[in-house]
């Protein structure tokens, strides 16, 4: 099964909206196929793994991170393969929240005779699949908030200097994570400020995400990187109050303008969640993030720490907006790890809800 | 000589404004002696050793963490002990800065015939002894700044609720910080807004530092604990401004009012200095903070990071003042160490300059 965990996490960030999932034909000790569900509307893990097993599959062991599905998707369902393979035993990390799955790929399974063990490394597995998780329960992205600040707490000087805070090794981690990640937001302040191209930039190549600008009176330059560059997919989310005259030059150059009665992060996530997009990158200002927090949207913190000092009262820190009012209210979290990436230090928190919510639930 | 440093490590934070030495008598590898300097005006680390190994010290190896002292200063000096305890080879880890001994001690033993090697375990004993060393080459005492920050960089919601930012463990390692200084400093805002005690309060007992209060006009209330507790001595710093009438009551209660021409951290540091501070613990607040980092007087930053999250575009930051114009002139820094304490990170660095100058001069 950690065998099966790593072939899914080979894939995570890149099957949206689907899960990642690995599986391990064994018969006998040997492995006699592998496989991981690699993009949407692909194989499943599954049928790569009895694909490569064959007529071998018939009487062998299949262990897999994710309850097979039960249901006609793009692809057939898996249980039904299973079953057609001649599996004999099926050892399952973890139930599938989906409700059109949820216990009855289980089901199938135990009718046909298979014998099913269900909870192998099902933390770990929730691990590999809290994005779907989260998703699946929520019907919104989980959002990742990245921030980069020295060790004073700012993200800037008084004056707006902000080049760099952090390192280049910590810079290109970033890439990583816009890579894996369905999409990424910041607020027109960022555009304005730093003119940005929000795109993935890795050695070997990366997936560019999609580009989500937060921008109520759609101030966005006409002549800003991510509105001509034409890198990666463009949405400028923007008030209803805003004329489709000023919206028509925008769609010309491709970007995509959205009109929502609210600009608050919850009415946005709904309808990030309701078009697919799985997982949330949020990268700044102090203002996005500010109205993230207080809304309790924040699942996942990834903070990359400088060791300079900037100082000054004025200096910009890393969440803005109103804050909490009293130390009961602030939002509780628990740091799940700190590296160094060359000077820098890498710190992942979560919130402390969010930490018992993933396991609670598998 | 690790046995020796660990001697000295024991000691460290009782002896100023003396270094803290250990030295240990060895021969034919057994140990015939050994001690640590526990307290400025009682016997050195060498004459315990010598003690110990009574007539055994004739022909015996001492290792030593600092050079012997060669002058006649409250006891008489060590390096004349080691000839006439008939010491055949002393093992000194570092040599003494201080312009009264700076191998004056080494010399004195080779004049004996004594076989002298110096420079073992160099970097670890200018590590034990970099308070001492500071204070020397500077005449100003090594100034440690203590900062405790939700993830975020704030000390309190934009509303001034900052009970508690780190939990009861981080608090209590604070405790021993304070043992182990010889005085620490706070604004009078840091006074008027928490009325702290400012003393050690650890479990076994503890040395409270000597409590200095930065307050120019003499805001400082009557009734503030540091004035009327008795538990530690308190120096209020003030401007020379500031009249005998509104001093005296201050004196009444046994606080010592120093007025200074002005009260900038270079003043106040050569102030401390002279009266044999070596160091000091710098814990708040913001102004303060600021005023030591733009003048480039912070030698070692201990920072405890909450995992909590405040928010708010007021609430105060860990550094005021103006700070920092540009990135370029930012304080660079190295991070030494990352340990977690219960749920809090305890971060230690040093600026990068600081770094290189201790090792540099050993």
């Amino acid at each position: 099964m950690e065998f099966a965990l790593n072939l899914a996490r080979s894939a995570a960030g890149q099957t949206s909206p689907n899960p990642p999932v690995g599986a391990v034909v064994v018969k006998n000790g040997e492995i006699l196929g592998m496989g991981a569900h690699l993009k949407a509307g692909e194989a499943h893990a599954e049928v790569h793994a009895l694909q490569m097993a064959g007529d071998k599959a018939k009487g062998a062991d299949i262990y897999v991170t994710l309850e097979p599905c039960s249901h006609h998707g793009k692809t057939p369902p898996c249980a039904d393969l299973l079953v057609e393979a001649g599996i004999r035993r099926a050892v399952i990390a973890v139930m599938d929240p989906n409700e059109k799955v949820a216990g009855r790929g289980i089901d199938k399974l135990r009718m046909a005779g298979i014998d099913v063990k269900l909870g192998v490394l099902e933390k770990e597995a929730a691990k590999v699949n809290r994005t779907f998780f989260h998703y699946t329960q929520t019907g919104k992205p989980f959002v990742t908030l990245k921030t980069a600040v020295s060790l004073d707490g700012k993200t800037a000087t008084h004056t707006g200097d902000s080049k760099w805070i952090t390192g280049e090794a910590a810079r290109m981690d970033v890439h990583q994570y816009r890579h894996t990640h369905d999409a990424i937001l910041v607020g027109v302040n960022t555009v304005l400020a730093d003119n940005p191209s929000l795109t993935s930039r890795l050695p070997n190549g990366a997936k560019n995400p999609l580009r989500i600008i937060l921008d109520s009176t759609l101030r966005t330059p006409l002549t800003s990187s991510i509105v001509t560059d034409q890198k990666a997919e463009t949405w400028i989310i923007t008030g209803n109050q805003v004329g489709a005259a000023a919206i028509s030059p925008y769609e010309k150059l491709g970007v995509t303008v959205i009109s929502l009665p609210a600009i608050d992060p919850d009415t946005i996530l709904r309808y990030l969640g309701h078009h697919g997009i799985m997982s949330l990158f949020v990268e700044g200002g102090s203002a996005v993030h500010g109205s993230f927090l207080m809304g309790g949207h924040i699942n996942q913190l990834v903070q990359y720490i400088a060791p300079k000092l900037i100082g000054g009262k004025d200096a910009p820190g890393v969440i803005g907006g109103k804050g909490f009012n009293a130390m009961n209210d602030v939002l509780p979290m628990v740091i799940k790890s700190v590296e160094t990436i060359d000077e820098d230090l890498k710190l992942i928190a979560e919130p402390q809800e969010e930490d018992t919510h993933v396991y609670r639930d598998c």
